[in-house]
Protein backbone atom coordinates (compact mmCIF):
# COMPACT_ATOMS: atom_id res chain seq x y z
CA UNK A 1 0.00 0.00 0.00
CA UNK A 2 0.77 3.69 -0.70
CA UNK A 3 0.47 5.46 2.36
CA UNK A 4 0.68 9.36 3.72
CA UNK A 5 1.05 9.99 7.03
CA UNK A 6 0.79 12.93 8.88
CA UNK A 7 2.16 14.02 12.21
CA UNK A 8 0.98 16.21 14.91
CA UNK A 9 2.98 19.12 15.54
CA UNK A 10 1.81 18.45 19.20
CA UNK A 11 3.26 14.94 18.77
CA UNK A 12 7.07 16.82 18.23
CA UNK A 13 6.12 19.17 21.18
CA UNK A 14 4.22 17.99 23.92
CA UNK A 15 1.92 20.31 25.58
CA UNK A 16 3.04 22.06 28.24
CA UNK A 17 7.24 20.98 27.14
CA UNK A 18 9.45 23.71 26.63
CA UNK A 19 10.07 24.32 22.97
CA UNK A 20 14.01 23.33 23.54
CA UNK A 21 15.80 21.28 20.65
CA UNK A 22 16.14 18.51 22.78
CA UNK A 23 13.30 17.30 24.17
CA UNK A 24 12.03 17.86 20.21
CA UNK A 25 15.13 15.29 19.00
CA UNK A 26 13.31 12.97 21.24
CA UNK A 27 9.70 13.49 20.62
CA UNK A 28 10.91 12.64 17.36
CA UNK A 29 13.03 9.77 17.54
CA UNK A 30 10.22 7.98 19.00
CA UNK A 31 8.17 9.14 16.09
CA UNK A 32 10.39 7.55 13.93
CA UNK A 33 10.56 4.21 15.93
CA UNK A 34 6.88 3.83 15.40
CA UNK A 35 6.82 4.34 11.91
CA UNK A 36 9.73 1.58 11.39
CA UNK A 37 7.08 -1.23 10.86
CA UNK A 38 4.97 0.62 8.32
CA UNK A 39 7.84 1.65 6.24
CA UNK A 40 8.59 -1.82 6.05
CA UNK A 41 5.74 -2.76 5.26
CA UNK A 42 4.18 0.02 3.13
CA UNK A 43 5.72 2.51 0.82
CA UNK A 44 5.05 5.61 3.29
CA UNK A 45 5.12 9.12 2.56
CA UNK A 46 5.57 11.25 6.10
CA UNK A 47 4.53 14.96 6.41
CA UNK A 48 4.16 16.62 9.71
CA UNK A 49 2.84 19.99 11.78
CA UNK A 50 4.90 22.64 12.47
CA UNK A 51 2.19 25.33 14.86
CA UNK A 52 4.02 24.90 17.83
CA UNK A 53 7.90 25.24 15.80
CA UNK A 54 6.69 28.05 13.59
CA UNK A 55 5.36 29.97 16.74
CA UNK A 56 8.42 29.96 18.28
CA UNK A 57 10.54 31.27 15.00
CA UNK A 58 7.56 33.59 14.83
CA UNK A 59 8.38 35.17 18.31
CA UNK A 60 12.19 35.26 17.74
CA UNK A 61 11.96 37.29 15.06
CA UNK A 62 9.10 39.97 16.37
CA UNK A 63 11.68 40.20 18.84
CA UNK A 64 14.84 40.65 16.42
CA UNK A 65 16.44 44.12 17.18
CA UNK A 66 18.48 43.37 13.72
CA UNK A 67 15.41 43.37 12.02
CA UNK A 68 12.96 46.36 10.64
CA UNK A 69 10.40 43.66 10.51
CA UNK A 70 9.77 39.98 11.74
CA UNK A 71 10.04 37.65 8.94
CA UNK A 72 6.70 36.87 7.16
CA UNK A 73 4.77 33.70 8.14
CA UNK A 74 5.47 31.82 4.30
CA UNK A 75 9.47 32.14 5.37
CA UNK A 76 9.40 30.85 8.60
CA UNK A 77 7.39 27.92 7.75
CA UNK A 78 10.05 27.44 5.81
CA UNK A 79 12.93 27.10 8.43
CA UNK A 80 10.59 25.09 10.40
CA UNK A 81 10.64 22.35 7.19
CA UNK A 82 14.37 22.56 7.12
CA UNK A 83 14.39 21.94 10.90
CA UNK A 84 11.70 19.25 11.40
CA UNK A 85 12.77 17.81 8.14
CA UNK A 86 16.26 17.34 9.31
CA UNK A 87 15.00 15.58 12.59
CA UNK A 88 12.77 12.98 10.89
CA UNK A 89 15.12 12.69 7.99
CA UNK A 90 17.96 11.92 10.11
CA UNK A 91 15.58 9.67 12.80
CA UNK A 92 14.34 7.74 9.65
CA UNK A 93 17.55 7.18 8.75
CA UNK A 94 18.65 5.88 11.36
CA UNK A 95 16.25 3.73 12.58
CA UNK A 96 16.06 2.13 8.81
CA UNK A 97 20.19 2.52 7.81
CA UNK A 98 19.42 0.98 4.37
CA UNK A 99 16.75 3.11 3.41
CA UNK A 100 17.41 6.39 0.98
CA UNK A 101 15.15 9.26 3.42
CA UNK A 102 14.75 13.06 1.77
CA UNK A 103 13.36 15.41 2.89
CA UNK A 104 11.94 17.70 0.11
CA UNK A 105 10.59 21.72 0.90
CA UNK A 106 7.22 21.73 -0.16
CA UNK A 107 5.02 24.53 -1.38
CA UNK A 108 1.47 24.33 -1.28
CA UNK A 109 -0.53 26.59 -3.54
CA UNK A 110 -3.64 28.70 -1.75
CA UNK A 111 -6.20 31.25 -3.25
CA UNK A 112 -5.56 35.21 -2.62
CA UNK A 113 -9.66 35.44 -2.13
CA UNK A 114 -9.78 32.07 0.21
CA UNK A 115 -12.32 33.70 3.14
CA UNK A 116 -9.56 32.54 5.51
CA UNK A 117 -7.20 35.42 4.89
CA UNK A 118 -9.95 37.59 6.67
CA UNK A 119 -10.87 35.17 9.91
CA UNK A 120 -7.59 34.18 11.44
CA UNK A 121 -8.31 30.47 12.95
CA UNK A 122 -5.04 28.35 13.10
CA UNK A 123 -2.87 28.79 16.76
CA UNK A 124 0.81 28.89 16.07
CA UNK A 125 3.24 29.53 18.71
CA UNK A 126 3.53 29.58 23.05
CA UNK A 127 0.52 29.79 25.26
CA UNK A 128 0.04 32.90 27.08
CA UNK A 129 -2.07 34.63 29.85
CA UNK A 130 -5.19 37.00 28.71
CA UNK A 131 -2.83 40.07 29.63
CA UNK A 132 -0.01 39.17 28.17
CA UNK A 133 -1.20 37.98 24.39
CA UNK A 134 -3.52 41.03 24.57
CA UNK A 135 -0.08 43.18 24.73
CA UNK A 136 1.46 41.07 22.32
CA UNK A 137 -1.75 41.38 19.86
CA UNK A 138 -0.96 45.10 20.08
CA UNK A 139 2.34 45.54 19.53
CA UNK A 140 2.87 43.21 16.61
CA UNK A 141 -0.41 43.39 15.20
CA UNK A 142 -1.02 39.59 15.91
CA UNK A 143 -5.04 38.36 16.38
CA UNK A 144 -5.16 36.29 19.67
CA UNK A 145 -7.57 33.97 21.23
CA UNK A 146 -8.33 31.70 23.68
CA UNK A 147 -7.00 28.31 23.49
CA UNK A 148 -8.55 25.91 26.86
CA UNK A 149 -7.36 27.84 29.57
CA UNK A 150 -4.73 30.06 28.08
CA UNK A 151 -4.68 32.33 25.21
CA UNK A 152 -2.53 32.05 21.63
CA UNK A 153 -1.84 34.11 18.42
CA UNK A 154 -4.13 32.64 15.45
CA UNK A 155 -3.34 32.94 11.88
CA UNK A 156 -4.77 32.57 8.66
CA UNK A 157 -5.19 28.65 7.61
CA UNK A 158 -6.59 28.88 3.94
CA UNK A 159 -7.34 26.04 1.50
CA UNK A 160 -4.48 23.60 0.14
CA UNK A 161 -5.20 23.72 -3.76
CA UNK A 162 -1.96 21.98 -5.44
CA UNK A 163 1.11 21.12 -4.39
CA UNK A 164 4.10 22.48 -6.14
CA UNK A 165 6.65 19.86 -5.78
CA UNK A 166 4.03 16.68 -6.00
CA UNK A 167 6.08 15.13 -8.97
CA UNK A 168 9.30 15.25 -7.61
CA UNK A 169 7.84 13.60 -4.31
CA UNK A 170 5.87 10.82 -6.91
CA UNK A 171 9.07 10.26 -8.67
CA UNK A 172 11.40 9.85 -5.57
CA UNK A 173 8.56 7.58 -3.69
CA UNK A 174 8.52 5.40 -6.56
CA UNK A 175 12.19 5.34 -6.71
CA UNK A 176 12.33 3.77 -2.56
CA UNK A 177 12.95 6.95 -1.04
CA UNK A 178 11.42 7.51 2.07
CA UNK A 179 9.94 11.65 1.54
CA UNK A 180 9.71 13.72 4.39
CA UNK A 181 7.78 16.56 2.82
CA UNK A 182 4.46 19.21 3.16
CA UNK A 183 5.86 20.27 6.93
CA UNK A 184 3.55 22.28 8.49
CA UNK A 185 1.01 22.02 5.45
CA UNK A 186 3.50 23.30 2.42
CA UNK A 187 4.47 26.77 2.74
CA UNK A 188 1.62 28.72 1.53
CA UNK A 189 2.11 30.49 -1.79
CA UNK A 190 -0.49 32.37 -3.84
CA UNK A 191 -0.29 32.32 -8.18
CA UNK A 192 0.36 36.08 -9.41
CA UNK A 193 1.03 36.11 -13.23
CA UNK A 194 2.21 32.46 -13.28
CA UNK A 195 4.50 33.44 -10.39
CA UNK A 196 4.43 31.32 -6.89
CA UNK A 197 4.31 33.98 -4.21
CA UNK A 198 4.39 33.45 -0.27
CA UNK A 199 1.54 34.52 2.17
CA UNK A 200 1.27 35.25 5.84
CA UNK A 201 -0.76 32.08 6.64
CA UNK A 202 -0.34 28.57 7.82
CA UNK A 203 -1.85 25.91 6.12
CA UNK A 204 -3.64 22.68 7.73
CA UNK A 205 -1.19 20.46 7.25
CA UNK A 206 -3.94 17.85 7.88
CA UNK A 207 -5.65 18.97 4.83
CA UNK A 208 -2.32 18.85 2.53
CA UNK A 209 -1.56 15.56 3.47
CA UNK A 210 -4.81 14.61 2.30
CA UNK A 211 -4.68 16.80 -1.13
CA UNK A 212 -1.20 14.84 -1.03
CA UNK A 213 -2.78 11.33 -0.69
CA UNK A 214 -4.98 12.20 -3.30
CA UNK A 215 -2.63 13.50 -6.15
CA UNK A 216 -0.12 10.78 -4.97
CA UNK A 217 -2.74 8.17 -5.78
CA UNK A 218 -2.19 6.86 -1.93
CA UNK A 219 -4.61 3.76 -0.86
CA UNK A 220 -4.41 4.84 2.43
CA UNK A 221 -4.19 8.16 4.54
CA UNK A 222 -2.75 7.94 8.50
CA UNK A 223 -3.38 11.18 10.59
CA UNK A 224 -1.29 10.89 13.69
CA UNK A 225 -1.46 12.82 17.10
CA UNK A 226 -1.72 12.47 20.62
CA UNK A 227 -5.40 11.16 21.22
CA UNK A 228 -6.03 7.67 21.20
CA UNK A 229 -8.78 8.75 17.95
CA UNK A 230 -11.90 10.80 17.58
CA UNK A 231 -14.21 10.85 20.46
CA UNK A 232 -17.94 10.90 19.83
CA UNK A 233 -18.68 13.49 22.31
CA UNK A 234 -15.37 15.22 23.47
CA UNK A 235 -15.39 16.90 26.80
CA UNK A 236 -18.88 14.67 27.72
CA UNK A 237 -18.03 11.98 30.50
CA UNK A 238 -20.52 9.24 28.42
CA UNK A 239 -17.70 9.98 25.69
CA UNK A 240 -15.90 7.16 23.81
CA UNK A 241 -13.68 6.84 20.76
CA UNK A 242 -15.40 6.45 17.19
CA UNK A 243 -13.56 3.38 16.13
CA UNK A 244 -15.35 2.26 12.68
CA UNK A 245 -16.90 4.61 10.63
CA UNK A 246 -17.55 6.62 7.10
CA UNK A 247 -17.22 10.44 6.31
CA UNK A 248 -21.17 10.26 6.44
CA UNK A 249 -21.20 9.45 9.59
CA UNK A 250 -18.64 11.68 10.70
CA UNK A 251 -19.85 14.92 9.04
CA UNK A 252 -23.13 14.40 10.63
CA UNK A 253 -20.91 15.06 14.13
CA UNK A 254 -19.53 18.64 15.07
CA UNK A 255 -15.91 18.60 16.28
CA UNK A 256 -13.51 21.11 18.20
CA UNK A 257 -12.21 23.54 15.27
CA UNK A 258 -8.85 24.31 16.23
CA UNK A 259 -7.72 20.33 16.54
CA UNK A 260 -10.32 17.30 15.70
CA UNK A 261 -12.23 19.36 13.16
CA UNK A 262 -9.54 19.84 10.60
CA UNK A 263 -8.66 16.09 11.19
CA UNK A 264 -12.12 14.76 11.41
CA UNK A 265 -12.57 16.82 7.37
CA UNK A 266 -9.19 15.89 5.94
CA UNK A 267 -9.91 11.81 6.49
CA UNK A 268 -13.19 12.39 5.08
CA UNK A 269 -11.91 14.37 1.89
CA UNK A 270 -9.75 11.92 1.21
CA UNK A 271 -11.86 8.79 1.75
CA UNK A 272 -14.81 10.75 0.12
CA UNK A 273 -12.69 11.92 -3.45
CA UNK A 274 -10.46 8.60 -3.25
CA UNK A 275 -12.03 5.47 -2.32
CA UNK A 276 -8.87 4.69 -0.26
CA UNK A 277 -9.06 4.76 3.34
CA UNK A 278 -8.62 6.89 6.47
CA UNK A 279 -7.08 6.01 9.94
CA UNK A 280 -6.73 9.21 13.03
CA UNK A 281 -4.98 7.41 16.22
CA UNK A 282 -2.22 7.86 18.31
CA UNK A 283 1.29 7.74 16.96
CA UNK A 284 2.18 5.00 19.26
CA UNK A 285 -0.17 3.00 17.30
CA UNK A 286 0.80 3.82 14.17
CA UNK A 287 0.52 0.58 12.79
CA UNK A 288 -3.00 -0.91 14.50
CA UNK A 289 -4.41 2.55 14.08
CA UNK A 290 -3.62 1.44 9.85
CA UNK A 291 -4.87 -2.11 10.54
CA UNK A 292 -8.04 -0.46 12.01
CA UNK A 293 -7.67 -2.30 15.15
CA UNK A 294 -6.50 0.59 17.26
CA UNK A 295 -7.97 4.47 16.62
CA UNK A 296 -10.91 5.57 14.23
CA UNK A 297 -10.51 4.19 11.15
CA UNK A 298 -12.70 5.61 8.34
CA UNK A 299 -13.67 3.93 4.78
CA UNK A 300 -16.95 4.16 2.45
CA UNK B 1 28.12 19.71 -19.01
CA UNK B 2 26.89 18.67 -15.33
CA UNK B 3 27.53 22.09 -13.30
CA UNK B 4 27.62 22.34 -9.61
CA UNK B 5 26.99 25.82 -8.86
CA UNK B 6 27.80 27.65 -5.07
CA UNK B 7 26.23 30.76 -4.59
CA UNK B 8 28.11 32.81 -1.48
CA UNK B 9 25.99 33.69 1.23
CA UNK B 10 27.02 37.21 0.94
CA UNK B 11 25.58 37.38 -2.29
CA UNK B 12 22.38 36.84 -0.76
CA UNK B 13 22.61 39.54 1.78
CA UNK B 14 25.08 42.16 1.22
CA UNK B 15 27.88 43.73 3.38
CA UNK B 16 26.01 46.40 5.16
CA UNK B 17 22.21 45.67 4.10
CA UNK B 18 20.08 44.42 7.87
CA UNK B 19 18.96 40.39 7.40
CA UNK B 20 15.49 41.59 6.64
CA UNK B 21 13.94 39.00 4.17
CA UNK B 22 12.83 41.51 1.52
CA UNK B 23 16.17 42.90 0.64
CA UNK B 24 17.58 39.04 1.04
CA UNK B 25 14.73 37.73 -1.21
CA UNK B 26 15.06 40.27 -3.63
CA UNK B 27 18.88 39.60 -4.05
CA UNK B 28 17.64 35.91 -4.42
CA UNK B 29 15.90 36.66 -7.67
CA UNK B 30 18.69 38.44 -8.65
CA UNK B 31 20.41 35.15 -8.15
CA UNK B 32 17.83 33.26 -10.12
CA UNK B 33 17.79 35.32 -13.09
CA UNK B 34 21.60 35.24 -13.65
CA UNK B 35 20.95 31.01 -13.52
CA UNK B 36 18.39 31.14 -15.86
CA UNK B 37 20.90 30.92 -19.41
CA UNK B 38 22.82 28.50 -17.38
CA UNK B 39 20.07 26.28 -16.55
CA UNK B 40 18.94 25.96 -20.45
CA UNK B 41 22.30 24.94 -21.45
CA UNK B 42 23.36 22.59 -18.46
CA UNK B 43 22.20 20.08 -15.83
CA UNK B 44 22.60 22.25 -13.38
CA UNK B 45 23.15 21.45 -9.16
CA UNK B 46 22.82 25.02 -7.13
CA UNK B 47 23.91 24.81 -3.76
CA UNK B 48 24.49 28.31 -1.57
CA UNK B 49 26.12 29.85 1.33
CA UNK B 50 24.76 30.30 4.67
CA UNK B 51 26.57 32.74 6.68
CA UNK B 52 24.92 35.68 7.36
CA UNK B 53 21.34 33.59 7.78
CA UNK B 54 22.73 31.25 10.07
CA UNK B 55 24.06 33.71 12.55
CA UNK B 56 20.84 35.42 12.90
CA UNK B 57 18.91 32.36 13.69
CA UNK B 58 21.87 32.10 16.15
CA UNK B 59 21.21 35.73 17.60
CA UNK B 60 17.47 35.06 17.82
CA UNK B 61 17.74 31.56 19.57
CA UNK B 62 20.38 33.03 22.25
CA UNK B 63 18.56 35.94 23.33
CA UNK B 64 15.00 33.40 23.15
CA UNK B 65 13.74 33.41 27.12
CA UNK B 66 11.59 30.21 25.98
CA UNK B 67 14.16 28.16 25.95
CA UNK B 68 16.90 26.76 28.19
CA UNK B 69 19.47 26.72 25.67
CA UNK B 70 19.78 28.49 22.63
CA UNK B 71 19.87 25.91 19.09
CA UNK B 72 22.65 24.18 18.45
CA UNK B 73 24.21 24.72 15.00
CA UNK B 74 23.64 21.73 13.21
CA UNK B 75 19.70 22.66 13.99
CA UNK B 76 20.19 26.58 12.80
CA UNK B 77 21.70 25.33 9.64
CA UNK B 78 18.49 23.18 8.90
CA UNK B 79 16.53 25.79 9.09
CA UNK B 80 18.48 28.16 7.13
CA UNK B 81 18.14 25.20 4.23
CA UNK B 82 14.59 25.38 4.73
CA UNK B 83 14.46 29.14 4.10
CA UNK B 84 17.15 29.58 1.23
CA UNK B 85 15.91 26.18 -0.28
CA UNK B 86 12.73 27.74 -0.44
CA UNK B 87 13.53 31.32 -1.50
CA UNK B 88 15.62 29.82 -4.65
CA UNK B 89 13.60 26.99 -5.38
CA UNK B 90 10.30 29.80 -5.81
CA UNK B 91 12.48 32.38 -7.45
CA UNK B 92 14.59 29.11 -10.08
CA UNK B 93 10.76 27.89 -10.33
CA UNK B 94 9.12 31.23 -11.26
CA UNK B 95 12.43 32.37 -13.47
CA UNK B 96 11.66 28.93 -15.63
CA UNK B 97 7.96 27.54 -15.08
CA UNK B 98 8.47 24.52 -17.60
CA UNK B 99 11.10 23.35 -14.91
CA UNK B 100 10.77 20.88 -11.85
CA UNK B 101 12.91 22.24 -8.85
CA UNK B 102 13.31 21.25 -5.73
CA UNK B 103 15.32 21.76 -2.72
CA UNK B 104 16.26 18.99 -0.50
CA UNK B 105 17.84 18.85 3.12
CA UNK B 106 21.00 17.79 2.84
CA UNK B 107 23.42 16.28 5.66
CA UNK B 108 27.14 15.95 5.35
CA UNK B 109 29.67 13.79 7.27
CA UNK B 110 32.39 15.01 9.19
CA UNK B 111 34.45 13.28 11.87
CA UNK B 112 35.04 13.91 15.12
CA UNK B 113 38.41 14.32 15.85
CA UNK B 114 38.63 16.72 12.54
CA UNK B 115 41.32 19.43 14.24
CA UNK B 116 38.60 22.21 13.11
CA UNK B 117 36.51 21.46 16.37
CA UNK B 118 39.70 22.78 18.38
CA UNK B 119 40.14 25.81 16.11
CA UNK B 120 36.70 27.69 15.19
CA UNK B 121 37.93 29.87 11.97
CA UNK B 122 34.63 30.24 9.89
CA UNK B 123 32.65 33.43 10.35
CA UNK B 124 28.83 33.37 11.34
CA UNK B 125 26.58 35.84 12.23
CA UNK B 126 26.12 39.95 12.46
CA UNK B 127 29.06 42.01 12.96
CA UNK B 128 29.65 43.65 16.00
CA UNK B 129 32.18 46.36 17.55
CA UNK B 130 35.34 44.64 19.89
CA UNK B 131 33.15 45.74 23.11
CA UNK B 132 30.08 44.08 22.34
CA UNK B 133 32.12 40.89 20.19
CA UNK B 134 33.44 40.16 23.91
CA UNK B 135 30.94 40.93 26.14
CA UNK B 136 28.92 38.35 23.66
CA UNK B 137 31.65 36.14 23.55
CA UNK B 138 31.76 36.09 27.39
CA UNK B 139 27.53 35.56 27.84
CA UNK B 140 27.36 33.05 24.96
CA UNK B 141 30.65 31.08 24.85
CA UNK B 142 30.70 32.25 21.44
CA UNK B 143 34.61 32.57 19.99
CA UNK B 144 35.27 35.78 18.41
CA UNK B 145 37.52 37.14 16.11
CA UNK B 146 38.14 40.26 14.11
CA UNK B 147 36.93 40.29 10.46
CA UNK B 148 38.28 43.46 9.00
CA UNK B 149 36.72 46.80 10.66
CA UNK B 150 34.39 44.71 12.64
CA UNK B 151 34.56 41.50 14.90
CA UNK B 152 32.33 38.10 14.45
CA UNK B 153 31.50 35.24 16.08
CA UNK B 154 33.81 32.09 14.77
CA UNK B 155 32.60 28.47 14.64
CA UNK B 156 34.47 25.30 13.36
CA UNK B 157 34.94 24.50 10.40
CA UNK B 158 35.36 20.68 9.56
CA UNK B 159 36.09 19.27 6.51
CA UNK B 160 33.45 17.42 4.77
CA UNK B 161 33.19 14.23 4.08
CA UNK B 162 30.51 12.45 2.79
CA UNK B 163 27.18 13.77 1.75
CA UNK B 164 24.47 12.05 3.25
CA UNK B 165 21.52 12.58 0.16
CA UNK B 166 23.92 12.34 -2.59
CA UNK B 167 22.35 9.21 -4.45
CA UNK B 168 19.05 11.35 -4.02
CA UNK B 169 19.89 14.16 -5.42
CA UNK B 170 21.96 12.37 -8.23
CA UNK B 171 18.59 10.53 -8.98
CA UNK B 172 16.67 13.84 -9.19
CA UNK B 173 19.18 15.34 -11.64
CA UNK B 174 18.94 12.61 -13.58
CA UNK B 175 15.31 13.09 -13.92
CA UNK B 176 15.66 16.49 -15.12
CA UNK B 177 14.77 18.47 -11.87
CA UNK B 178 16.73 21.47 -10.74
CA UNK B 179 17.96 20.29 -7.28
CA UNK B 180 18.59 23.24 -4.57
CA UNK B 181 20.74 21.40 -1.99
CA UNK B 182 24.24 21.42 0.56
CA UNK B 183 22.94 24.93 1.46
CA UNK B 184 25.45 26.22 4.25
CA UNK B 185 27.84 23.00 3.21
CA UNK B 186 25.27 20.84 4.65
CA UNK B 187 23.87 20.11 7.88
CA UNK B 188 27.00 18.86 9.75
CA UNK B 189 26.95 14.84 11.08
CA UNK B 190 29.36 12.45 12.54
CA UNK B 191 28.97 9.03 12.83
CA UNK B 192 28.56 7.05 16.02
CA UNK B 193 27.84 3.48 15.42
CA UNK B 194 26.43 3.54 12.33
CA UNK B 195 23.90 6.20 13.39
CA UNK B 196 23.86 10.32 12.18
CA UNK B 197 24.43 12.61 14.78
CA UNK B 198 24.10 16.56 14.63
CA UNK B 199 27.30 18.46 15.57
CA UNK B 200 27.85 22.52 16.44
CA UNK B 201 29.77 23.37 13.31
CA UNK B 202 29.05 24.91 9.84
CA UNK B 203 30.80 22.74 6.94
CA UNK B 204 32.45 25.62 4.16
CA UNK B 205 29.89 25.26 1.51
CA UNK B 206 32.72 25.56 -1.39
CA UNK B 207 34.24 22.60 -0.15
CA UNK B 208 30.77 20.61 -0.11
CA UNK B 209 30.11 21.88 -3.01
CA UNK B 210 33.38 20.57 -4.69
CA UNK B 211 33.13 17.23 -2.73
CA UNK B 212 29.27 16.79 -4.53
CA UNK B 213 30.55 17.89 -7.66
CA UNK B 214 32.90 15.32 -7.55
CA UNK B 215 30.46 12.41 -5.95
CA UNK B 216 28.17 13.38 -9.13
CA UNK B 217 30.72 13.25 -11.75
CA UNK B 218 30.15 16.82 -12.24
CA UNK B 219 31.88 18.50 -15.56
CA UNK B 220 32.47 21.56 -13.58
CA UNK B 221 32.45 23.52 -10.38
CA UNK B 222 31.73 26.91 -10.64
CA UNK B 223 32.10 29.50 -7.71
CA UNK B 224 30.26 32.39 -7.46
CA UNK B 225 30.13 35.43 -5.20
CA UNK B 226 30.56 39.26 -5.53
CA UNK B 227 33.92 39.71 -6.11
CA UNK B 228 34.88 39.61 -10.09
CA UNK B 229 37.28 36.63 -9.52
CA UNK B 230 40.61 35.69 -7.56
CA UNK B 231 42.98 38.53 -6.66
CA UNK B 232 46.81 37.88 -7.25
CA UNK B 233 47.50 39.91 -4.33
CA UNK B 234 44.40 40.89 -2.28
CA UNK B 235 44.80 44.54 -0.85
CA UNK B 236 48.08 45.95 -2.81
CA UNK B 237 47.51 48.27 -5.43
CA UNK B 238 49.43 46.26 -7.94
CA UNK B 239 47.09 43.27 -7.58
CA UNK B 240 44.67 41.99 -10.54
CA UNK B 241 42.41 38.76 -11.36
CA UNK B 242 44.13 35.71 -12.36
CA UNK B 243 42.45 35.10 -15.58
CA UNK B 244 43.54 31.10 -16.29
CA UNK B 245 45.19 29.04 -13.93
CA UNK B 246 46.14 25.65 -12.84
CA UNK B 247 45.45 24.09 -9.36
CA UNK B 248 49.74 24.18 -8.85
CA UNK B 249 50.05 27.91 -9.95
CA UNK B 250 47.39 29.05 -7.07
CA UNK B 251 48.36 26.56 -4.32
CA UNK B 252 51.87 28.44 -4.68
CA UNK B 253 49.80 31.63 -3.76
CA UNK B 254 48.38 32.44 0.22
CA UNK B 255 45.20 33.77 -0.01
CA UNK B 256 42.92 35.30 2.81
CA UNK B 257 41.73 32.37 4.92
CA UNK B 258 38.53 33.40 6.06
CA UNK B 259 36.82 34.26 2.26
CA UNK B 260 38.88 32.83 -0.96
CA UNK B 261 40.59 30.51 0.36
CA UNK B 262 38.53 27.88 0.76
CA UNK B 263 36.98 28.70 -2.44
CA UNK B 264 40.84 28.88 -4.01
CA UNK B 265 40.57 25.40 -1.97
CA UNK B 266 37.37 24.07 -3.28
CA UNK B 267 38.56 24.69 -6.82
CA UNK B 268 42.08 23.34 -6.90
CA UNK B 269 40.56 20.00 -5.22
CA UNK B 270 37.75 19.70 -7.87
CA UNK B 271 40.11 20.04 -10.81
CA UNK B 272 42.76 17.79 -9.43
CA UNK B 273 40.73 15.09 -8.03
CA UNK B 274 38.56 15.15 -11.48
CA UNK B 275 39.88 16.13 -14.53
CA UNK B 276 37.20 18.64 -14.57
CA UNK B 277 37.54 22.81 -14.78
CA UNK B 278 35.95 25.13 -11.96
CA UNK B 279 35.70 28.80 -12.26
CA UNK B 280 35.63 31.65 -9.54
CA UNK B 281 33.39 34.71 -10.35
CA UNK B 282 30.51 37.12 -9.81
CA UNK B 283 27.42 35.85 -9.36
CA UNK B 284 25.97 38.64 -12.11
CA UNK B 285 28.73 36.65 -14.75
CA UNK B 286 27.70 33.31 -13.91
CA UNK B 287 27.86 32.10 -18.32
CA UNK B 288 31.04 34.09 -18.80
CA UNK B 289 32.99 32.60 -15.81
CA UNK B 290 31.84 29.38 -16.97
CA UNK B 291 32.85 29.89 -20.42
CA UNK B 292 36.28 31.37 -18.63
CA UNK B 293 36.11 34.75 -20.59
CA UNK B 294 35.70 36.37 -17.21
CA UNK B 295 36.64 35.73 -13.75
CA UNK B 296 39.28 33.46 -12.90
CA UNK B 297 39.18 29.86 -14.58
CA UNK B 298 40.93 27.11 -13.54
CA UNK B 299 41.88 23.87 -15.21
CA UNK B 300 44.74 20.79 -15.28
Amino acid sequence: MRVVVALGGNALLRRGERPDAEPQRRNVLHAAESLVALAAAHELIVTHGNGPQVGVLAVESASDPMLTRPFPLDHLGAETQGLIGYWLAQALRNAMPARQVAAVLTQCVVVADDPAFDKPTKFVGPTYDEATARRLAEQQNWTVTRDGDYWRRVVASPEPHRIVESETIRMLTEAGVLVVCAGGGGVPVIEVAGELRGVEAVIDKDLTAALLAEVLAADALLLLTDVVGVESDFGRPDSQVIRDTTPSELRARTFPAGSMGPKVDAACRFVERTGGVAAIGSLTEAATALAGTTGTFIHR
